[in-house]
């Protein structure tokens, strides 16, 4: 066998490789960072928040977005279900005004009609074009040019997949399409995953887990005193964290974590 | 890549955003508006309100009707199985007599027959029509012109779905749209959802949960002395509540919440 | 929008309604009738009878039969499995000839071969005829004219359903109209539902429970000291009960309940 | 709607009815009759007997045989899987010499080649032929003119089902059928039913367990001590019974139950 | 109807039957012959060594074959996924040298490579052949003119059905067609069954245990001390055994059963 | 029936067979290699490194490699979702620069662009080819020529099967395909398998556990003092090893086994 016939190995990856030290995102949430033994997440990465209804994934991640464009940054928040209002007013209530942010261009809000991405034409895999045409079609959102987002988030990933990707055979192959376009944006991606209130898979194919770089789960369990919300740092590439559900409390003014109080759970 | 590559971006959002006080909608079924930080439920929300057979889910709703027209108010109740004469009895033994605001045109029970529903044609989806058009299709029933109702209860939601929604691989996006459909009404919507005795999911593709603004359970529990009655605000969007499930009487006048008394359930 | 769009709205149901009081069918099962506070079934109600093999749950109809026309009423008992000989000869073990009412019209035994209900033409359902044209071709069984039954027993639902719904995505609106059908026939109508022993749904779809005006469960668990039957009136529309499940016992003379024995089951 | 509507009322059943009494098999296995008020099996019935691998199922119904045999009665046993050496074999183990009744034809062991079951031509359900037609091809098995067996074995109903009836949407009715058939002949039928170790279903469908007169099930359960073999009568109709789970040996000289030592079981 | 029409009982089972004595293998393995009151397994059975992986079950049944052609008899492994030179490899580490026996023709190791199982045509059942015909083609395996072995070991029955069998509606059917190939065969044959750690069922269409003669399960479960292996004897026709499991261990020169060490499981 | 029937037993087995003594393969994770009787992994084997999502399984076999590439060896490591920047960076973090390898060819980081495999042409299993000339063609990988790895680390199995093989009736002998692949290279292949937080089956089909010759599994468990690493051997053929599940700690340097510290885990 001859080396020529190793046609499909990415050529690409073998040019400039050069290592570098982890980045480290601050959330600056209370108590959460110091999950992290680097004070915070891995830069770049693409991390699913999973957890069941009311578990406060959403607002996990605007707390994020809210902290981020305070010092500056760039944010893109990407909603398939809840307009730009509701956003808005549900992130005042914790007295996140992001008016001004959405004025001067640093949060950008995108409300996507998941009819309109039906519409769109997908390249059809294993068709006649270069892996690099291919994967240029696969792009089931638009990050407008010169905006570059220091962290982006998906709301949620359960419906960008609805959305663009068809059940089928090759499911496995536009998961891993779909999880290399977040990673070529240099962002941290935060993706929300709709799961079973205790879930011991984080999705409906078992899959997204182990593409994903992170997984933070979020609880909502039933104690004797009444519904308790946790956080736990399940998996994360790239960063060492500490390994255990601590509480979570959803306060007038945003998520509170304590890592020094944990949460027994019986799955 | 073009800003103009921005296709499927709604555009509407854009305009006239502007923030907002959350308004109340006072329920005055006893010791339940007491579970809100704001004294009621979030006004304009969609609120699942689940659980088995024998939970007192149409009771619950019909109580908040009830307690609204009385104060004026107009409410609509969609029913797909009942009609208009039992539902009439039904209210009466909890001596809610509701003849009168169906004459004064307060109350509208609108019984729809899903042979009816069925014979509708909807868009196809994916089709050429704009999303407006496509959306204006979807109308699963019809609100009167010039009757702006304060509550609307749809009695079910899995009726409503069955009748309107075929499950195929654009189930996640129809429903999309049938939430939206309520949101835009203005009105505060109550939506019955059957769910197992005691249900960790709340629909039958665990997607209606995630899509719906508020969860509210009930529960039908059997213990030691019997069979007891509970309830519990599982999830709120724009609303801060008490987090427990606490016990729930169906009595001759109605339903009676204490919020006071926690009940403890094996799931 | 226009008022005149709604055309799926049934206008039927705006006539003439009026409030009546709840008719309450006594049942005269000993210690039965106690569980309500009305002393009774709500007359006109489509009540499920649910459980495992073995639970009793024909002879609990066949004695409410015989106790209905030992009072003069007229019942029906429609039959998909067992032929009239052996209901007769079942019955007679419990001391209940039935001889006489057959023979002068009370009681009427219908015994339905499945193979003749597939022959019959069903129409089909979203076609063009109107609603009440279809309605009346899904009709499973037929009553004789003038004979107005106090009771109907359907032995069983899961067999009528067998035979005259096809399992496809209107499913549930077929059984609408099935349940529909026996709502508009007056009577009372106890439906057999064939259940697994420990029950938490009560039919395939998990749809019937939910279109039921009631639903009676029997049990029959096993205890340290043996085989242990009970029932529970899990719901009851328009009829306020006892919320326990409680003891049964299948005697020489047919069902006793007891309703001051809790029995306690592990789901 | 006129009388003359009924057109598929088995009229058949109208004629001669009479009641009787019920008549009584004793099976002589050792302490299995004295769980019945009437001292054995009611004769007649369709009666499943389930149970897992290795509970004792075909032991239980060759001794039955044996039993009547010895008592000058005739049987009929139908084998899909094991030849009749093989049966002769195992009955000669518990000293059950089947020789001489199978020579003077008291003993029928029909053993069926699935195969040609397959090749037998059924008449499709649903079509032009009367129902008399019909239900005369569906004849799984053939009894020969004049052997009027007391007792009929089916060893077992799984394998009769998988080789004569498709599993399609007219499954229950074929399954009806095949009982009705089972009752016509007038024997007490003994079907062999293959289940789970602790079974609470007692088929694939769930629905043969309610066309069933009686179900007995046999188990093999883990205790600290080993297995132990076990009995139980959980549904018989027209014959009361004990409702226990009692001890069951398998001895050298075949089955012995003992009715008064119940057996603790977790499902 | 006639006597003639009973066309598909097979006639050749009328002829010539005798009983005999059932004859026993000793297999040899310390401990695990004692299992049984006759000292060994029922020759000629068609026996299921099921298990989940790491539990022993081709080293339980190459003991059986070394032991066996060490006095002089044949045996014949085959095998669908480990080569030749893999099972004297594996043997050896036992101590088990089989050069010999392979070069003088005791012991048969057949390496089926499923893709020529695939290749092969399958006579259609159904079809017009007779039965004779029909059975001649389902011949997964073929065993050499003149080699009569007195154990044949299948590793796996997994893969010998995936290879042969499409898993259809005559599913059980073709199972019976292979397990009458076994029987014929005259041998012993031990089925390696790949199951779950701690199985209830022994194959995935929970038909095979019924079919089969014997099932011996084998097990690895977890206990405080570690992971500990163990051995059931569930079910053998035409021989009676202890019924418990017992502990066995896998030592440096095979498998020791420990008949007196009783091992609890919860499953 | 002829000799020469044989024609789908593998000539090429009969030639030239000699046992030879078991080589091991030292991992040199510290604390791994004692729970081997051997001191190591059985040189050769395709051994399944299993766990759920965060139990370390890409770290597990890094670690493999640095060590092994330390001592002058060649590895490969096949990835389909990470790139060469990730799993270097990754690597670095524990310490292990392996830029020098990469540069002077002992590592080879083979990224695999699953588009690129759907694009090949596999020959049609049942086709008319010879058994060779189809096996040549289910090559998911190619090793390059003279290119000797020591071991080949496949990331992951899952990914692998997702690419190469439908999920069809020819499943299985798919993946017996695949698995001879790995064992014709002579390497010792370490294939890592995605699997829920607490696995009883190893992969989606319950197949690959069978034919991989080792299982190794991590575990990510909750225990009272927040999560715990633990490892467990629990298969692996041609060679003894201890039967416990220990801890197992992710330092700064990699993992370190502590064989002596069992875990003990609620399945």
């Amino acid at each position: 066998m001859e080396e020529s016939d190793i046609a499909f190995v990415n050529e690409l990856d073998k040019d400039s490789i050069e290592t570098y030290d982890q980045k480290t995102l601050k959330t600056n949430i209370p108590g959460f960072d110091a999950l992290f033994v680097n004070g915070g997440l891995p830069a770049g990465s693409a991390v699913m928040i999973a957890g069941g209804p009311g578990t406060g994934k959403s607002t996990f991640c605007r707390q994020i977005c809210y902290n981020r464009i305070s010092e500056g940054k760039r944010c893109m928040y990407v909603s398939f279900e809840e307009n730009k209002e509701k956003i808005m007013k549900s992130m005042k209530t914790f007295g996140w005004d992001i008016k001004e942010y959405i004025d001067n261009g640093q949060f950008l809000i995108q409300i996507i009609n998941p009819l309109d991405v039906l519409r769109m034409k997908f390249g059809s895999l294993g068709g006649s074009g270069s892996a690099t045409e291919l994967s240029s079609k696969i792009k089931p959102l638009v990050i407008p040019k010169d905006f570059h987002p220091d962290v982006i988030v998906v709301d949620s990933l359960s419906a960008i997949i609805a959305a663009s990707i068809t059940k089928e055979k090759n499911y496995r192959i536009y998961l891993q399409q779909l999880f290399s376009f977040f990673e070529e944006t240099g962002a941290t991606s935060l993706l929300i995953a709709e799961t079973d209130p205790l879930p011991t898979r984080f999705s409906d194919s078992g899959i997204e887990e182990f593409l994903a770089d992170g997984i933070i789960v979020l609880y909502n369990v039933q104690k004797q005193q009444g519904r308790v919300n946790a956080i736990e740092v399940l998996k994360m590439r790239y960063g060492q964290h500490i390994k255990k559900i601590v509480q979570m409390n959803i306060t007038n003014t945003g998520i509170v974590v304590n890592p020094e109080q944990p949460v027994e759970i019986q799955f």
